[in-house]
C-alpha cells in the first residue's frame, strides 16, 4: 500500500513527518510505500542526509501550507495546492491507500470529506480517539468532527468504533457505552436518550448502556460514543489535566523529596506523562470517510507519525472500511 | 441565621453531618443555629456525646430517607416526609435561610426548586462547582441541573456565577468563558453560538468569549459556563482522573522509589488530591433558586459539611441573591 503523510503539518515539520516516515520504514512490507506530500526544497534536504530513503519513500510537491491557527474553510479556498489537498486528492484517484496529517483538525477533516466522501452506510464520519487509562485503552468517538450530531449518527460511531476496537486493539467483543450524565436510560438530553434507544436495538453493538465521564478510567467499557461537541470537551480536558495538573502534582512532590530523589522524580515523571498521552497509540482516524484518514496531534512527535503509519496498515490490512460499511449498509436496509 | 443541614444525606450519614455540624459550631456568629434535620433518635444519640450541643444546634424529626440510587421524581412523589422536604419547607416558611444536604442531587435539586421557586429574573436555576486548580479557583456552572439549557439560561449563570467569584472568592472582575471546541465565536454547536451572543451584550460580566476544556488547567478564565450536559461531563470526568489516573500515576512511582520514599509519597500523595478536591471548596450552590441551597458530595466528609455551612454564611452575608436578582431584573427589562 501507499501511505500518505502530510510533510508540512506538525509543529515540528517537516522534522518530525520525515524522521516518522524514515523510522517507519521498518514497519513496512514488500509492497508498502510512503509518500511524503509537502515543499520538495525543504523535504528533500532533510531526507538527503539518510541516504537510501529513496528504497521506501516518494516525494510530491505541495507548494501551499495551511497553519495551525488559519480558519479551515478559508484557508481550504484560497490553498487549493496545500499538502492536504494534494493529498486527499491523490487518494481520491487511488494512489494512496491512506494519508496521515498532524496539520490544522478542521481542515484536514473537511479536505478529506470533501474529497474522499463517506463510506456506504455511514451519514458522517466522526472522528475516534484511543486514551490510554490505567485500565486499557478506551476508544472515544466523536471528539470534534460533528459538534451537533443526530441520534442515528451516534448509533453509527458505535457500529465503526467496535469493528476498529477488535481489529487494532485485539478486544473481541467490545463494550460500548453512551457518555451521558447517569446510567439510567431516561438520563440525557434528547440526542442522548434517543441514541440510547438506537443503540439498543443494534445486534453489531455489545451495548452496555449509559456511562458517565468517571467511568472512562475505570474499566467500564472499551468504547465511549458522545456526540463531537462533548468529546472535544472531554479530550481537551485530559491534555489539561495531563500538562497542568499533573506536573503541577508531581512539582509538588518534588519538593517534598529529598533532592537527589527529586530529580530522578522528573524522569520518571516524564515517562508517565508519556504513557497516559494518547498520541501513543498513533493518532486518531477519522472513521466514516471513503478512506483512510489518519489524524495526529499537532505536537506529534517522529514516533506519533510512525505509529499512525502502523495504524493505517492494519487499518488496511484488516479490511476495516469494508467491514463497517457492509455492516452499516445491511443495517440500512432493515432500519 | 439558621442553617439547615439534611442529617441523613451523605454516605457516611449522620455520623458526617453530625461532626460537621459539632465542628461548625466555631464558624457560626451569635445569632446563627444549625439545625439537623433527619431521624431523631439516630441523630441525638451521637449528638449526645457531646454535652453542650444545644447550645447552637437544632434538631428537627423528618422520618423518611431517599437513597443514593432512587429515582429524585418518585423517591420525592413517595417520600413527603423525607429529610429534603422538610428541610425545604422550613426554608420556604423562612424557618430556615440556608440548607445543606450531601444527599441524592437530583431529589435535592428537584425539592428546592418545587418549595422555593426561583430567583425574580432567573428563568433556570444551575448547579455551581468551584474546582481548585493550580492556577486558582475556577467555578464551573451549569454541572448538571440543565442538561438541555436554552441561550438564555448561560446568560443568566454567566452573571450569577460572576457574583458568586466576587462574593465569595473576592476575585474583582472575574472572566467568565464559554466552554466550547475552539476560541472563535464561531466554534460550537447553535446553543453555544447563540449564548456567546448574549453574553458579548451582558454588561454585568466581563465575558472574554469561548473556551475550552485545557483552559480549566490554565489560569484563563475565573468562570467557565457550560451546558449542564456538558458541564456533568466534565465534573465526573475529573472526579474519575483524580481517583484513577493520579492514583495509578503515584503507585508507578511508588513502585520506582526505594522503600522508605515509597512510604512517604503515600502520605504526600493523600495531601495532594485532597488539594486538588473540589469537595473542600464547600459544596456546590445551586443558584437561582429563591433560597440559599449548598449541594454536599455524597462522599463528603465533616470537613465537606463544615465547609458548606461557611459558604451558606457566606452566601447570606454578601447578599449574593439580592445582588444576583436585582442584575438580573433590571436586564430582563431591556432585554
Amino acid at each position: 500500500m501507499r501511505i500518505g503523510i502530510d510533510a508540512m503539518g506538525s509543529d515540528g515539520a517537516p522534522e518530525a513527518e520525515v524522521r516518522g516516515a524514515l523510522e517507519a520504514r521498518s514497519l513496512l512490507g514488500d509492497d508498502d510505500r510512503i509518500v511524503l506530500v509537502g515543499r520538495e526544497e525543504q523535504v528533500r534536504a532533510r531526507l538527503d542526509q539518510t541516504p537510501g530513503w529513496q528504497d521506501k519513500i516518494d516525494l510530491v510537491h505541495a507548494e501551499q501550507v495551511i497553519g495551525m491557527n488559519e480558519s479551515p474553510v478559508e484557508a481550504l479556498k484560497s490553498k487549493p495546492r496545500c499538502s492536504m489537498i494534494v493529498m486527499a486528492e491523490m487518494h481520491r484517484l487511488k494512489q494512496l491507500d491512506a494519508c496521515i496529517s498532524a496539520g490544522n483538525t478542521g481542515a484536514y477533516v473537511a479536505a478529506s470529506q470533501m474529497r474522499l466522501g463517506r463510506l456506504g452506510g455511514v451519514s458522517r464520519p466522526g472522528i475516534l480517539v484511543v486514551t490510554p487509562t490505567p485500565r486499557g485503552p478506551v476508544a472515544l468517538c466523536d471528539v470534534g468532527a460533528n459538534v451537533q450530531p443526530r441520534a442515528q449518527h451516534l448509533r453509527e460511531y458505535g457500529v465503526m468504533a467496535s469493528f476498529y476496537m477488535m481489529a487494532i486493539h485485539n478486544i473481541a467483543r467490545p463494550r460500548v457505552g453512551l457518555l451521558s450524565v447517569g446510567e439510567e436510560d431516561a438520563k440525557g438530553n434528547e440526542l442522548i436518550k434517543e441514541a440510547n434507544e438506537l443503540l439498543r436495538g443494534e445486534s453489531a453493538v455489545n451495548f452496555i448502556g449509559n456511562v458517565e465521564g468517571r467511568d472512562l478510567f475505570r474499566g467500564t467499557c472499551d468504547v465511549m460514543i458522545c456526540d463531537g461537541f462533548t468529546g472535544n470537551v472531554v479530550l481537551k480536558l485530559m491534555e489539561g489535566m495531563a500538562e497542568g495538573v499533573i506536573k503541577a502534582m508531581l512539582q509538588e512532590l518534588a519538593g517534598k523529596l529529598p533532592p537527589e530523589q527529586a530529580v530522578s522524580l522528573k524522569g520518571y515523571a516524564k515517562d508517565i506523562v508519556t504513557k497516559f498521552d494518547y498520541n501513543e497509540y498513533g493518532g486518531a482516524p477519522l472513521i466514516g470517510v471513503n478512506g483512510i484518514c489518519i489524524i495526529c496531534h499537532g505536537s506529534s512527535s517522529y514516533r506519533g507519525i510512525m505509529n499512525a503509519v502502523r495504524v493505517a496498515r492494519e487499518f488496511s490490512t484488516t479490511r476495516l472500511n469494508e467491514r463497517m460499511s457492509e455492516t452499516l449498509s445491511a443495517g440500512s436496509v432493515h432500519g
